[in-house]
């Protein structure tokens, strides 16, 4: 529990109240392997979502921007394997009919259908399999199927991800959960890769949105694998109001609120770069004394898309210089002659020189498996931290021949 | 011979007449080793500089920023295997040796000599051994010890880099050439790795500059092996008129010698990318059709920086996919719909959609050191071109105990 009472309870997508899914098997990908999701709200909720700001964006972005218009949905259908993404005409129909098809096997609105896709870009999309999948999918719907959703909707992820949380609330919980998968083309920007988050509090349109703008500006934007935006990123959030609780306006129950999605929404987003392509170390970049926060997340966000940096991490070499290098060409203002830089608690560069600092404790610190960078680079009141991995034969390998 | 009369000559940084070079081994790098190179004008010469835009900046740059604001020059000092970067008051003295210690054994003024240094940032510089390195580095000075000196700069290139051209003016020959340094932290902003230049044209200083800047902006300033802007960053040219021939104003001499310094700035950049850290491949990153040359050349430099393309490449793997994507998140404004992509000659995405294309054929034109993809965005006037390699697990390999 944190100090705000909000505590880590079993589950993903579905441990909010009045939520179910499933995940099936519908042969986009090699048998034996889930490929299709569902995740569902028994009684009407309000949603919101944030989408890719890439210029090129896949037909099931535009369909569920287009169904998310009116602030309602019910549910989420996602599938991996394929990303229906730059097929024209027939990308959009497939979109459709995914959206459309869920609707009726539910008898629900299609517009109260938003729809999801990760995989390759380009290739074509194989409806006639996606849309006989979804009987079985509806069919399996349960409080309990919200891990195979998480599987199906995974790609090189090698680990499906959920967090969920619970608090208390004019006494009675609360809970927030979700699902989400990443691993590569990771630098989601307003949005990221696909994910969905579920909550059984009662909260109007406009706070949703405010909630969720807020909770993806500080965990999913701030994590990058490769630097790359992809077409498809897709974040949900579904509120039931199933928990019997309602809040209505900015104020405590608010804010805990906020807390506990920024708290699914950060688990998730580490969660996907800890499994990032090929990645064999989790690091966190904090940037603290910069002029406002958006300076230290470019700066930080700098060090953490920088491939030597990324692949000095994976030789376990403290080459300090690379990261003040970064910082130096972020475009932010700052004063390398006042600056510093500490791997773990170890301080290896002050005030405009490198110190000379124990070569094996820096080695111990960079043998662990998750490492913070801390650079100091003024006296300003702005810090941030981006999360990244480290850049690996095995990055390189996954992406040489993934489309193959 | 080009249409214009430009015929590359052997030979580079020497090439032009009044110009020797040298190269020795000082001992900073490993025994057998070159790691001191010294360029020298027989006579006063004209000089400009670009540098780095990175705001951390090594010291050799701050002292060679300072020596060019007379706009005069006769010689060019160089080490590899240290920085000179982050090292504080210690590091400006160094960097100020090496300037004052050349211009004594030279017997010329200190602010005639500038200074660059390549390697490893942070770490102490090794000055002692610099300084006894140029008496031999001085007493070795030759018009055939071009080469020397362009393999006294090399750090992780395998090979070294110089490229001369020719062409006549006024009935008399006017020379160009050059020596460069690449590899790795590549990413020049108004600068490069270290270059030097040199011409025996009578210039002045004002063309000099404006030659220079729009050779850059071509050159230099188009490859990209890994995205990143060093601290070290330096381009030199240096005009001494030994030719004999003078060009004082716009003109077609003028011309003749901006299209000959932009060659040879051209070759040797894109020397630098095919020996780029780990490279197995040279690409060609063409944007066409772009509202002006600035959008083309961002839309290039995304598509040129991503990981995901780059690995694909090395993977030969035709994931146009990633292409598109890296222009979608490049910031530019185009419409996806009426684009294209090309690998070589063969069309693979047109007007939204992939198209089927032979695969045996992209397997083909992908298995080739050199691949040229052409990105139409639009109908727009503005197209540019960048230069990048692939991804490999060399680059990783390398750039993971490059300190060690």
């Amino acid at each position: 529990m944190n100090q705000d009472g909000i505590i880590q309870i079993q589950g993903g997508v579905t441990a909010a109240q009045g939520f179910k899914a499933f995940g099936v098997e519908s042969g986009i990908k090699k048998a034996g392997v889930l490929d299709l999701a569902l995740v569902y709200s028994e009684t009407e909720s309000t949603a919101a979502g944030v989408f890719t700001t890439n210029k090129v964006v896949a037909a099931p972005v535009m369909v569920s921007r287009k169904h998310l218009q009116n602030g309602r949905s019910r549910a989420v259908i996602l599938n991996s394997g394929n990303a229906n993404a730059c097929l024209g005409e027939a990308g959009m129909k497939a979109a459709q009919s995914m959206a459309g098809k869920t609707a009726e096997a539910l008898d629900i609105a299609m517009e109260d259908v938003l729809v999801a896709s990760t995989g390759v870009i380009g290739a074509a999309f194989p409806i006639e399999r996606v849309l006989a999948g979804i009987k079985p999918l509806v069919a399996g719907l349960s409080q309990e199927g919200g891990n195979t959703a998480a599987r199906a909707i995974m790609t090189t992820d090698t680990v499906s991800k959920e967090y969920a949380v619970e608090f208390t609330l004019d006494g009675k919980a609360v809970r927030v959960g979700g699902m989400a998968k990443g691993s590569g083309m990771i630098q989601p920007n307003m949005a990221t890769m696909l994910a969905v988050v579920t909550t059984d509090l009662d909260i109007p349109l406009g706070l949703l949105r405010r909630a969720l703008a807020a909770a993806t500006r500080v965990s999913f934007n701030r994590i990058t694998v490769d630097g790359d935006t992809s077409t498809n990123d897709s974040l949900f959030a579904l509120a039931n109001g199933a928990s019997g609780v309602k809040v209505d306006s900015i104020g405590l129950g608010f804010d805990k609120f906020q807390q506990a999605l920024s708290m699914v929404c950060e688990e998730l987003a580490k969660m996907c770069v800890k499994d990032g392509e090929g990645a064999t170390k989790f690091i966190t970049v904090c940037v603290e004394g910069a002029s406002d926060e958006d300076a230290a997340e470019r700066a930080a966000r700098a060090v953490a898309n920088s491939s030597l940096v990324k692949t000095a991490f994976f030789g376990e070499d403290a080459n300090w210089g690379r990261i003040l290098c970064a910082v130096g060409y972020s475009g932010i203002e700052f004063d390398p002659t006042t600056s510093s830089i500490f791997l773990g608690d170890l301080v290896v560069y002050k005030n405009g020189t490198g110190l000379i600092f124990n070569e094996s404790q820096a080695a111990e610190i960079l043998s662990e498996r998750e490492i913070a960078v801390t650079i100091k680079v003024g006296k300003g009141p702005g810090s941030a931290s981006v999360w990244t991995c480290d850049l690996s034969y095995d990055y390189v390998k996954i992406n040489g021949s993934y489309r193959t």
